[in-house]
């Protein structure tokens, strides 16, 4: 029996210098949400396992090198009528080599925690730090491009 | 554009007794793996956070009702020839209630985590419990029913 059913992985990334603490942000241009601060990640590809698809899209939109990742959860979206999910891995990692640089994805530099705020950051990109900084296991959305909030783990 | 993949959406969840420090194993019965001690868990259904699915499997299969659940990681196994993958979300919960009981799929008791062997456990939960244990981000497997592996986040 085929258990499968249509998924859209995606994955993405907190990367923080262990010296300075500041995180790895892109200034993503030409996209469909709110713009503004986000995190390097992308879509995981057919055959290729979440952490390669990371490292990968980090490799690509920044020139970071990233050694290794932990996981920190995950977020979901849901098109019910559909009968498929969008599903983000997320990920933290504090090691990693290089410089970063611009991609034509957008900007992309080092800046301290403190500077990230609603208004100068890409949609639910706080709700996502729940995630990224323990706070919870994971987050949804109840509709395919809608505002994230936590999981209560009495969805379905 | 559609960008999803057929996945076939599993979880699994390592439950410890945070005072006795023992872990709830089931011994599953007419699986089609090789049989021994298992944890709790099953299919994600459609339309199902995959937190929500992880604490519904145990309440069916255990009797224990899950509070709250922590991420661990990921297992993924590929049939790359078929485009098609098998992603498992792995839990951990120390937040629960109730006392376990057998269910159709088999017996269920508490275990000192010193008495989980390879002889006597199921095929891979060895390997994933390097991710339970926080030692590995991800496990994965090339093909669609073989041993597990740590990701070092280079396949594709």
């Amino acid at each position: 029996m085929d258990r499968t059913q249509p998924v859209e992985l995606v994955t993405m990334i907190l990367i923080q210098d262990p010296q300075t603490k500041q995180v790895l942000v892109e200034d993503k241009i030409n996209v469909p949400w709110k713009a503004g601060h986000s995190f390097p990640g992308g879509h995981i590809e057919v055959g290729e396992s979440g952490l390669t698809a990371i490292i990968r899209e980090v490799r690509e939109e920044t020139g970071i090198e990233v050694h290794s990742a932990d996981f920190c959860g995950t977020c979901e979206w849901f098109d019910r009528p559909g009968n498929r999910r969008k599903l983000g891995l997320l990920y933290r990692s504090s090691d990693f080599s290089g410089t970063p640089r611009d991609s034509n994805e957008g900007r992309v530099y080092w800046l301290p925690r403190t500077e990230l705020t609603v208004a100068n950051s890409a949609e639910s990109l706080f709700e996502l730090l729940k995630v990224f900084d323990g706070q919870a296991a994971a987050v949804l959305s109840d509709t395919w491009d809608g505002p994230l909030r936590v999981d209560d783990g009495t969805n379905e």
